[in-house]
């Protein structure tokens, strides 16, 4: 943002950090935060700051009372007029972009004197994380933080103008909506008109997206507010944005180049960046994961036939379960070595996933060594040389288990656990997949429960409906969706399907979801209703912004891309909300607390 | 949206309303829905629609069963490939964009067969508007209101790049956030985790746009959702969209020239645009509205004086009065003339407001007639004289009334009327106006009650701080604010102010409200402190996008332009929210319904 481009009326003409050497002579008018103030006796030295930056104030020409100075606390806010100098070569400051001039005052006035701040937002911050909540709009005041703002309000904008120019239309959905069991919980507000009865905030505008549709929108968009009352985890907030996209008439092509447009502008990746596409099985067989970070190898090998039947009994066990799976990562010396002790400790790496340890043995100078080494005989050796990628001398480790998820998750973590603390990865690379051919359903063999796997809403392969329409739990769970994600270094960016269109197809989902037709009817009744009337083709995608502009900046913490973020509790610490609404209120929505 | 600027991937390739004779030859495919079906036996035609237009397909060259088009129900979903061809001469259509050409079909496919629908969305439509909002989907599909929504996503889009370009930062602010007591009703959402405790949603995000602006934000907007929980009008819905901006260091200038190139932008009328001021005083003079309709003259004339002492003992009696006010009206014959039912008929208009009758008298070749005549000395008709802008032969109107906010109100209501019965202005032009110098309080001098004018954070006028300082009612009433709306065609569009960034003045405010210390603490108290540590001066103002997108379309209903409103009792007709929640949820939030 340049000053002369602006409108006029401000009380500055320029920014602070905006005034150079082909500025000097002018006179300018700078408004802004007391950064620093130095006073050398005869010299007088203030530094002052906004948005864009910094400039050094003088007041050698200034014919005021000097004593005005005394009250320019540190985050005061300050006018200053003057005429820009040169500093003198002995001040010059090549560090600072204005460094080579200052502003030699002859008009100043203090706007707003600050009390003692309980931080100061620059510099080395000590205060703790809830000080800094707490006091919001100081931390705010860093450079950091405002210039997060302002890459999210970058990116909103590329996402928007991307659309735009593909001709989608953005369209506002209703924020006070139906209450729907999606899996987490809603929000709901108590009605004062009809009492007894609650709104419910979306989880996500699904089902008015696909109705736009049905309405021949043709081509929707909304970066919409979400809102998820689940127990929060460091990662999540209560509410949070999506860039919600619906479209009429497309194939999984049509998605797959309409992901791939947003991320090549969002990430400025040129026009002829295309998604990697991959299916669930494949990322799976070698990630162990449906979202993996691919900006490093030490991908897996499927070695259950490896070990059926041979001496190792704890993975000839394995093989023999219907579901079992054993998992093999092959580490090269040439790219790291682990330490005995490092070995060891992927044991707790496994833990929390279900596993029991990580066996693993090491080959040096072609002479094999180390936990199960005793049982890797020649042929089960040649086995995996052939399996593998590469070989020679490393280190080989193994995840098992009966249930393949476990395997899966162990390995997994495995994997990524030695990626980040062996820097097996360029931390400024961004790494995209495509995702496809996920599965329709989540079977619980055990229970026998079954859920979506994307959401109700989302097409089976059409070569697969038969599948669908079996009550068998293995038919069920070997059913594909036409669903996708996106994923970048180990996260998800975003996701979608094509969904059902057919008015009959989404009943008997509701069916093997295992809700009654009461239900059904009751909870999305009139959404089934509105398949009957003409119901074009239509498929649809979500990118969460929180994510995409955590992965634009590179911070780890989604506190950093929201302005008022919540704690883990959903707390503002800043207002207090949420706070205890009066009685006269709860009286008036017809409700009481219970005790 | 050109169908070659698309991305590859969608199951047409054109448009319905897209193919022109300059496509003849191409093989094309379409997607649609069926508008008509015309069986002449041997020659059979389809009209397909999509958002963008209608296109006839022939199957003339089609080798299938045509039996298929048997199942070709209005509003099915059908995509069609075939050759685009020219009419014969006799079927050239030229009042239809694609009329002279037809598709010819080779292959078709029924995507989707629809069920006879409750109305169709084409043609004249007999439903009742229930019955339009239960089937909102179908509704929808008329091009009017796609169109309409089309129109919404334009002007978000220019809102948006305007300021962009003014070097402004798109932040969003919570949603869940703290309840505050602003005039209108919140709507409010209990905690799961803090039992008893309630988050409220924003009826703006005024604080918390002031809290970026001492956060260094400098220059914020965010088109964004405000919530009221308000016993509901016509033009009222519970949940709306406003373009919210605020701005450090701004000039109250700099404000106005904000405004004018947003409408300028807005309303497509060039650079040199900008608003036309008039401040609060004048308006209501001579319009007896802060929000008048320019577009015809009748304007007010104050003649309190011209009829004190006079023998007209009514408006003698007003005048007598401390806030008494006698204002006149003068239709020139020129203009229009009155059937003596329609001055009768004013009556009525003026009662809703309070008013008992509207005096009145005619001009006719220099002699006066009628209504008051009889009192009319030639004396006060040389006062009025001297008042108008025209004389001559015509009609003149008066209201009066000891309490001026009920003349003012009459009076406005009489001009209204007119103007609107007598079609007195060009329904297709736009007027605006910058009202400004807008008093700061609301003061009831019989209850003593005072309530903030625009809202408790706005400044009063620096040169008025010693009335604002005051206890005494008549110099708190005399008290302007340094607040603005921006008004078109008889509505506010928007308006703001510049803010209070003073802590004590800021407390001052709230104990002139009448808030108690410990109120204002409970309240606000997070707020006043911020604005300790250094606050900018600030500004800003926001836009109502509803009914800037009605101005922009010329329709009179706000459902017009949401693409799922609720209904006057805040009830969405198609998915019948609010709803009853199920006990597990009310109980899991720890209330229960109030019997």
């Amino acid at each position: 943002m340049n000053s002369q481009t602006d409108l006029s009326g401000l009380m500055r003409t320029h920014h602070c950090g905006e005034l150079r050497e082909s500025d000097i002579g002018k006179k300018v008018s700078i408004c802004g935060w007391v950064n620093k103030v130095r006073d050398l006796g005869a010299l007088h030295f203030v530094d002052l700051r906004d948005k864009n930056g910094l400039t050094q104030l003088g007041f050698e020409e200034f014919k005021g009372d000097l004593s005005i100075l005394k009250n320019f606390s540190l985050e005061s806010v300050v006018k200053a007029t003057g005429v820009v100098r040169a500093r003198p070569d002995s001040a010059k400051n090549p560090k600072m972009e204005t460094g080579m001039v200052e502003v030699q005052v002859t008009e100043v006035e203090l706007l707003s004197k600050a009390e003692i701040p309980p931080f100061l937002p620059h510099g080395h911050i000590e205060a703790t994380e809830d000080l800094r909540l707490k006091y919001r709009y100081l931390d705010l005041r860093t450079k950091r933080l405002q210039d997060i703002l302002k890459m999210r309000s970058d990116a909103t904008r590329t996402a928007r103008e991307t659309l735009y120019e593909l001709g989608f239309t953005e369209v506002e959905t209703p924020i006070l909506y139906k209450t729907t069991p999606e899996g987490a919980r809603d929000y709901v507000v108590p009605s004062r008109v009809h009492k007894g009865k609650v709104y419910a905030l979306p989880q996500s505008p699904q089902t008015l997206k696909q109705l736009l549709m049905i309405a021949n929108t043709d081509k929707y968009f909304q970066i919409c507010r979400c809102f998820r009352d689940e127990d929060l985890r460091a990662d999540r907030q209560p509410e949070f944005t999506q860039i919600d996209i619906e479209v009429s008439f497309p194939t999984m092509d049509y998605m797959k180049n309409l992901a791939s447009r947003m991320i090549s502008r969002l990430f400025k990746l040129g026009d002829n960046f295309s998604l990697k596409a991959i299916t669930y099985d494949e990322v799976m067989e070698r990630y162990g994961s449906d979202k993996p970070d691919v900006r490093f190898g030490l991908e897996h090998m499927n070695v259950t036939q490896t070990f059926a039947g041979s001496g190792f009994a704890t993975f000839a066990d394995v093989a023999k379960e219907k579901h079992g799976l054993v998992k093999a990562m092959f580490l090269p010396t040439s790219t790291a070595t682990l330490a005995r002790k490092d070995i060891d400790a992927l044991t707790e790496v496994v833990k929390p996933y279900g596993g029991k340890g990580v066996a693993w043995f090491k080959v040096e100078a072609g002479a094999l060594s180390g936990g199960i080494s005793k049982f890797i005989t020649p042929e089960i050796l040649a086995s995996l040389y052939e399996k593998s990628k590469e070989k020679g001398d490393g280190l080989w480790f193994f995840c098992a288990d009966k249930n393949q998820n476990i395997a899966h998750d162990c390995a997994d973590a495995v994997r990524r656990h030695l990626g980040k603390t062996l820097k097996l990865f360029n931390p400024d690379e961004y790494a995209f997949l495509w995702v496809y051919d996920f599965p329709l359903l989540d079977v619980d063999f055990d229970t026998k429960a079954i859920g979506a796997k994307h959401h109700p809403f989302t097409m089976p392969r059409l070569d697969q409906v038969e599948l669908f329409m079996s009550n068998d739990l293995e038919k069920l769970a070997a059913c594909k969706a036409q669903a996708y994600d996106i994923v970048c270094n180990g996260y998800e960016l975003g996701g979608g399907s094509l969904r059902i269109f057919d008015n009959k197809v989404q009943s008997r989902m509701f069916e093997v979801l295992g809700l009654s037709p009461e239900e059904a009817q009751h909870q999305f009744g009139f959404f089934v209703e509105a398949l009957k009337y003409g119901t074009p083709p239509h498929g649809g995608m979500a990118f969460g912004m929180e994510r995409l502009v955590m992965m634009l900046t590179k911070t780890d913490s989604i506190r950093d891309v929201m302005a008022f973020p919540k704690t883990a509790s959903a707390t503002d610490q800043m207002s207090g909300a949420p706070s205890k609404p009066n009685e006269a209120q709860t009286r008036e929505l017809n409700f009481k607390w219970l005790e």
